[in-house]
């Protein structure tokens, strides 16, 4: 079968090629008659116009960008389910980009974006810098930007994120309540303002029970999970070590697990550990892990409706609003008392 | 900032709009030195010209489409993983699509892209149809397509799968060297060819040990996980119910470990489980799960390679052959003997 083109349509047609690109263009330079017939032709055919062709036209690519960090992530996961549940409903297309926390790349893409390939960006940032003047790119080029969970407090766009600090002061409070004194805490990187969000909480949460905080139980964790796994291992062979972990990064907990097991240290009666997760077997480990649950698939779903309602309406500046969905605490055997 | 464009670039070098596109089009029309001055200011400004116009000229639009069943599978998240990982390489772009096993979705989805929004295809089939001529839309427009994970076994270009005969083979074996006598298969679509190899396997396997084929062992399951609990769980309470699981879909032992808590059957006393799956918690599971693990990583990396190569040769047809990476079979605390 030949391809259909706009100059197989003229031709079975018997009309010129303009005439058939015009009718595409719904334009006013040919019949309402000529059009409809070379529109049902089209659609007979099974032909629609290159999309090239036709977002050259309309400036619009009916496409999105997601940029994040990873994939093998559950939260990512579900984030991304949430954005393409709305993507497919709207009829628009996803491109997805993985900084693999390296702004470099962070930079690259968006660099990248600003030249037309996409309607709208929605993003959550890499872990590793401070600037975030590359994203003013986009502003520029009057493409929206919609924030969701690793989200840039300072930017002028919408940000969509969890209760971070609620978050952070309740897993403290949760330990405490199951006896705790010596509370450890792991997060990754302080570029990330959840990440200083859900420490405030857990450091506001030690002060209000009278506990002290103790630097040495506040563990910075890196992109690398053998480099990770060594200061978990080394905080749980302190003499002073701690009797519970609070963990803001699902990752970081599962380590924690595997070291508990190659120190033989047993959870929850020697160290209770709760953690930022959305991981599908909290409730199936040994044991049971108590999690701070993020509503991922809905943070994602409302970054997108945010941007698409803003991308129907032809306006390329979004709401200045931080949007906050809460986490839900699900207390396990990993937190119990025994 | 105005934004620039075409006609800047001409304004600020004194030149006509048309000798600046002849630059971008690397046209020799013009000199070279009038090139160059065009092509450093545009750089120096950060200009890239559109790329749906860039596009429309060169006919690539450096980007291809992964249409995948569903994201939330750890198969599956670690298989885009390893696609990303190759298009970041070859400055490809990557558009996802979920079929939620909906054929309708996967059909709509290829009908859209026939028309030029992507250079090539990757794909794993949605698990409820045995028609696959809409994927013939995609040749006949030139625009390669390969296989991954679930192929169509007759199609005409490279399916990139595991070795699901043997691995279903090795599975019930393992069962089998368990102590094992009553082996039950959960499966999900008998419209998947990997499906059917891993139940061959099965078959073969326990016809080699001489045991009987149990009909009432073999339970197809189908894409809603309440009623696949249901199954499971009416499996599991039958009269002479199995005393080890072969699981083809990691989601399916997870809802078998949680229909063993309900019913309170001890793993591996009262009944043992293996299971295909990528899940990265397998060790740290109560109990620890058996699996056989996929290469998902590699499965999409190689399947991106082999994409990407023939874009680079400009060759729209791709080898019609099956490449096999083998999977792992890794014996854990849910098939032991105690």
């Amino acid at each position: 079968m030949d391809p259909i083109n706009l100059k197989k349509l003229a031709e079975i047609l018997n009309v010129s090629v303009s005439t058939v690109s015009k009718a595409f263009r719904d334009s006013y330079d040919i019949s309402p008659e000529t059009k409809s017939r070379i529109l049902s032709l089209a659609k007979e055919l099974n032909y629609q116009p290159n999309p090239y062709a036709s977002g050259l036209r309309t400036q619009k690519s009916k496409t999105i960008a997601v940029i994040i960090p990873e994939i093998a992530n559950n939260f990512f996961t579900q984030a991304i389910d949430g954005i393409e549940s709305i993507a497919q409903e709207k009829n628009y297309h996803v491109l997805i980009y993985f900084t693999h926390e390296d702004y470099t790349k962070e930079v690259a893409f968006v660099q990248h974006l600003q030249h037309g390939r996409v309607d709208g960006v929605l993003i959550s940032l890499s872990g590793d810098a401070k600037d975030r003047s590359h994203l003013d790119l986009l502003g520029h080029r009057d493409i929206p930007l919609v924030f969701f969970d690793r989200v840039d407090d300072h930017a002028k766009t919408t940000r969509v994120t969890t209760n971070d600090f609620e978050s952070g002061y309740m897993a403290t409070q949760h330990l405490v309540e199951q006896g705790c004194k010596k509370i450890a805490h792991l997060f990754f990187s302080k570029d990330l303002s959840i990440a200083n969000h859900r420490m405030e909480g857990y450091l506001q949460s030690l002060h209000d029970h009278r506990l002290p905080v103790n630097e040495k139980l506040i563990v910075q964790c890196t992109a690398n999970h053998v480099t990770n796994y060594g200061l978990i291992k080394n905080l749980l062979k302190q003499k002073h070590r701690p009797d519970g972990i609070f963990s803001s990064f699902e990752k970081l907990a599962l380590l924690s697990f595997e070291a508990c097991e190659e120190l033989a240290l047993n959870i929850p009666r020697d160290i209770k550990i709760i953690s930022f997760s959305n991981i599908e077997t909290a409730a199936l480990l040994n044991p049971s892990l108590s999690t701070i649950t993020q509503p991922a698939f809905e943070m994602g779903k409302e970054a997108a409706s945010i941007l698409f309602n803003a991308l129907e309406n032809n306006s390329v500046s979004i709401a200045d609003q931080k949007v906050v969905l809460n986490s839900t605490l699900v207390k396990r055997k990993s937190t119990s008392r025994e």
